[in-house]
């Protein structure tokens, strides 16, 4: 998917959001247990109650693997769901990759070919030849951990060198690698603070912001500090979402938080 | 499993290799082609004809998941394999995988309990809470990215911060993480100089060594700065054994390139 039709789907829906679709099998309805794909079930449903609201959908691939094959499988049938049934939707595999160069080509097949996912998210501790490999597909975007939303985030994404912070040079130096105009950012809710510094880096690149909700960040800071002329901004909420109701209503609570969200967003966007 | 097996199958098998399960299709014997699974097909050829000279094998994950669910088939297979017919041997999972807490647990569960793996490689950007959910695994082995083998470890990996790198502070850092005992570091054989700096930071902890052979690295160098009482060393080859030939005679090719390697190592530990 191009970034244009992102930015036009935002703008039509009147939302930002995407939903983090972390299905951790403990947690979800009792009665879907019955299902022959549980996963899947729980993901189509929810799919199905909240495509007008977000733009984007995002399985974490731990809760897949988890399972293994048939974890794999669930994976490989939501994809499918959304890129079947809802083309117009940003789809981002939250796979934290990266390695070696002709690894991450490896990694960047299994993502944006075999699965068809529109993004992945990749770490940036190996570098420069470790990333590029995902950028060189067109029209797929690569999401880089810069600044996370954990408070481990502290450990070494803030330490200072050169006068600025780890952080900041990812974001520096990835811009000037090849096929950057594929990079998006990964930047925790949690530090609002942040965005004013980040937007001065990359003015107009998209930031996944995790950490709205159950991490305790709040949507208004991060507009105030992050949006720009074409938005810029996928705000995910997970747990917020998925789990507002274990009931045989779980798609529809579902759907009310989604609801809740989304009528911010509209209100943010048309207050621009 | 513990880390005194471990050292007791290098000392029994005077080797301390690890072979890299790294497996392109495009790359294997055609014959192989035919069999309903090649790669698994493959693998087990080469382990058959390289378990007695290898104490660990390593499967890198990106290119199983490049082939979806089949390639994740053929890498449950081949720990299976492993773990049936080879329970001394040491196995890892070439992951680099690293996620918030609760996202690292499932991970942990896919790789340790799910494929019963011995140990993971992890990425240490997100910090403590995303390592230390692997380190809870008991006889696990979390094996984190301190410096690695890619010209891109010279983005981010050798920033100095306070005096020191960034690598040197992900290895002092994580000493003081929960369970560090279950600890191992990713360093590459082509900064043979780095091990003696390393080495004050971690006196005894094993080190993983890629880059030994196809990038460049020196055996024996890295064995002078890096070997300790306890060895404390696996040496990784991967497209230097298992694509040695590409003919019917395979397995032995990649057999008589571990046994190059194999003797190399009996003559420095019987050196020591």
């Amino acid at each position: 998917m191009t970034t244009k039709n992102l930015v036009a789907q935002i703008e039509k829906k009147k939302s930002f959001l995407c939903i983090g679709l972390d299905v951790d099998i403990t947690k979800i309805p009792a009665h879907l247990l019955l299902e022959e794909d549980p996963i899947f079930s729980f993901n189509k449903a929810i799919i199905d109650a909240t495509h007008h609201l977000a733009v984007a959908y995002k399985p974490n691939t731990a809760f897949y693997e988890a399972y293994g094959i048939k974890g794999w499988q669930s994976l490989e049938k939501t994809i499918q769901y959304l890129n079947v049934n809802y083309p117009e939707i940003f789809t981002i595999a939250d796979a934290k990759r990266g390695d070696i160069g002709n690894t991450s080509t490896m990694y960047a097949k299994a993502f944006f070919e075999d699965l068809a996912f529109d993004s992945v998210t990749v770490a940036p501790y190996m570098g420069k030849d470790s990333v590029e490999p995902f950028l060189a597909f067109e029209n797929k975007h690569t999401i880089l951990l810069a600044l996370t939303s954990n408070q481990g985030a502290f450990d070494f994404q803030v330490k200072v060198s050169e006068g600025k912070e780890i952080y900041k040079s990812v974001l520096e130096t990835s811009t000037q690698w090849a096929n950057a105009h594929n990079l998006m950012y990964v930047v925790g809710a949690t530090k609002a603070e942040y965005f004013k510094e980040i937007r001065k880096i990359v003015p107009t690149s998209f930031l996944l912001v995790p950490g709205v909700g159950a991490q305790g960040g709040n949507l208004k800071d991060v507009c105030t500090y992050g949006m720009v002329d074409n938005v810029g901004l996928l705000v995910n909420s997970s747990r917020g979402i998925i789990y507002a109701s274990n009931g045989s209503d779980f798609d529809q609570a579902a759907a009310a938080a989604a609801l809740d969200l989304q009528s911010q967003m509209e209100v943010i966007l048309n207050d621009r």
